[in-house]
């Protein structure tokens, strides 16, 4: 992409009803817009990366045996009254009334609707288990918005449902979640720690929190160390070896890691000192198991192989892909700007022409931006008539992870300069090598 | 995807409450569930064809220089009174009022919201020209919703807009979104006909619909048959010769092609008998010029290279992905279902094991499955434990491509039967020709 046929709106200044610095920057880069209080466009840059981040969240759901489809955002209130969820859910549901004066809402979370398309098909064991997911923006009118995508009104959602016929096959069920969200984390170049939780107003007996680190994080977390260098389970892992997962989960788990909430000073305590981890966390995922909370009131039955008919046991999974680009930049940016993980970047190099118009650096940069296109690389070709030190500063702000440096003075020797966004790091090296070095 | 493990819910009768063809092909063959009046939850099969379809109009779109970002969609009630539409919009608009009892919509289209981006970053005629487009759920409330989602309340659009410093130049970005249309509707297996359309309540002077010829088609229009043969541009149009996509705008539109509202029977009759065409036709596409409607009383200006500001010109360019999900389904089914062009079809092959448990058909199934997807096919394999007849009718109603029927008789002889949905064209070829046959 040529900058000059892009929209990247920089922001010189920095926006002074951002609180936390994700906000600052997303604003600064032009990641996003602010439309209404908790409300944001995604500027090109930013649903760049909200792309790559859904990307990944749907390889692993897709991984794990999920299938997904796609509930609409506009729910009738009928289905939240079954639940007993309507009068239940409070100021947080954005209720409106459709011209023929029908009490509708902008769907908060799914449960309901996704128990209502279970029990409309779905009649026999022999269709379970079955884990149903979408992505679909939701809306939760929180009383004062802030911290931009952290904690937005509209704000997008993956969120998934399992069925099974029992507790022991909602168990792997979970499972099987837990492993999915352990790679998913992993490969969106983050540290994320499962967390026993509270399972709060969804209700049910199994829960966990994803916390990944950052130092400005919302919430305090207390953990072993250890917990940090457990392995990550591998690509080929076989999501239908029920104890092969269970022993996953129970590896994660069985190393102490708690929230605030839910801390055990006396567990934590024994703890080695060398061994303890005490820090900031944002939440990134939560898996719940609910049993038959919903399936019972709605009458999502099922008939088991004996012929008895029973509600069906449920659970839910949710990433906030939305927040979870604001919670990568806290977890990664610097005094210049954010540092992307390279599998979330918007692009994967930024090409900086040091003088536009000058035919060798012109030709340079033109044979760059083929050979790494070609290489399949996303490159962000910088060509406008603008100063180097506007250009370094831009790069460095929107944080993509490679970029080359293609000035007069070292293209007079053959060389163009790389630079590692991450530490900082620079070489001199001939266009052919620079190629290799950044495409592999 | 093992249709033992997708969720793919067939219904046996035909829904009562549908009334056209693609409504109820859409509704037994798993495509969609009616949440509400005009709401649908798109079923995992569904959205397999709404992505391939939006994923044909991201490329056509970003290949005509568009960019893309996302705007929410809920939106303040301020920005339409700015244009003067808050008033003016009437009861299709979803009007909303927050906890804080703030007037809010759900966005119908968002030439308001892109125009207040745009000023927010835009100064100079040096950012121009510049088109920025998003794909995201619209509601417009209906007041009787119906055809599915055809003519749903809330329902997917891609909407451009482009901004130029003038006239001329706008002309030019018109002519960019009706080359990309041309081309997108050509990639999805449709023949759409440009025609010159009322701007209706979206103002302006110059306006095209796409429309597609479909038996069942919502409209009665009229164009000389060679419209039909007008060579689609390639791949390679160069969208930045202005000179040259005009001419393909003037080659498109010298040939006459009328919707019944804009129909001048004079030049009608002037058309040789057998050139002239009368059909039913859908609206899949809309595009609008409409000069500085917006950017007037909304204050988008631009500095020109004379240092003089002037408001936008700008045009507005939709693609409906959730109803053309209907129309391709009126252009192309049978009696026994939906025949989907290879473009869109959720999967390439239903391969169909007619013999589950045998070990014979269970291992060249399983050998064609993997063989396929190798070749990066999509396959559903219906490996339930079916009678052949409900298998061959499942397959035929959700319309894939090709089939591959695998049963002991033909298997005995080192073959498999290969059925091409569209002609039921059958070959019995054996399990590696089959390969070869489908996937090319």
């Amino acid at each position: 992409m040529r900058l000059s046929r892009y929209f990247l709106p920089i922001l010189r200044e920095t926006p002074k009803e951002a609180e936390i610095a994700s906000h600052r920057l997303m604003l600064r880069a032009g990641l996003l817009r602010q439309q209404a209080a908790g409300i944001y466009s995604w500027l090109p840059l930013g649903l760049r990366v909200l792309n790559k981040i859904t990307t990944i969240v749907r390889e692993e759901q897709n991984r794990s045996g999920a299938v997904e489809l796609l509930m609409p955002t506009i729910q009738s209130a009928e289905l939240w009254r079954e639940s007993g969820r309507y009068d239940a859910y409070g100021k947080e549901m954005l209720r409106i009334r459709d011209r023929h004066d029908r009490e509708m809402l902008y769907g908060p979370t799914n449960e309901e609707m996704i128990t209502d398309i279970f029990r409309a098909y779905v009649r026999s064991y022999k269709d379970l288990p079955l884990n149903l997911y979408h992505l679909q923006w939701k809306f939760r009118d929180e009383i004062r918005p802030r911290f931009g995508t952290m904690r937005s009104r509209e704000f997008l959602m993956k969120d998934a449902y399992s069925f099974d016929l029992d507790q022991e096959g909602a168990r792997h069920s979970y499972n099987k979640m837990f492993v999915a969200y352990l790679r998913t984390f992993a490969r969106l170049g983050l540290k994320s720690i499962p967390m026993r939780a509270d399972t709060g107003p969804i209700g049910g007996d199994l829960s966990h929190e994803f916390i990944i680190l950052a130092a400005t994080g919302e919430s305090e977390v207390f953990c072993h160390r250890d917990v940090l260098d457990t392995p990550i389970p591998p690509a080929d892992t076989d999501f239908d070896d029920v104890a092969h997962l269970q022993s996953i989960v129970d590896k994660w788990t069985s190393v102490y890691a708690a929230t605030s909430e839910m801390h055990d000073e006396a567990a934590f305590a024994a703890i080695p000192d060398d061994k303890k981890v005490s820090a900031r966390g944002i939440e990134v995922g939560h898996i719940f198991y609910f049993g038959t909370k919903y399936s019972e009131p709605m009458k999502a039955t099922v008939t088991g192989p004996d012929g008895h008919e029973r509600p069906v046991h449920m659970g839910s999974y949710g990433i906030g892909p939305s927040r979870l680009v604001a919670a990568i930049i806290e977890a990664s940016h610097d005094e210049a700007g954010i540092v992307w993980p390279d599998p979330v970047a918007p692009f994967d190099v930024a090409l900086l022409n040091l003088k536009p118009g000058d035919s060798a650096t012109d030709d340079a940069c033109g044979h760059l931006y083929r050979a790494l296109g070609l290489r399949g690389r996303d490159v962000l070709y910088d060509d406008r008539d603008e100063r180097p030190g506007a250009k370094f500063a831009t790069a460095d702000l929107i944080g993509v992870p490679w970029q080359i440096l293609v000035g007069p003075r070292s293209l007079s020797e053959g060389k163009v300069e790389v630079k590692r966004r991450a530490t900082g790091e620079r070489e001199l090296l001939s266009i052919e090598d620079a190629v290799v070095r950044v495409a592999g």
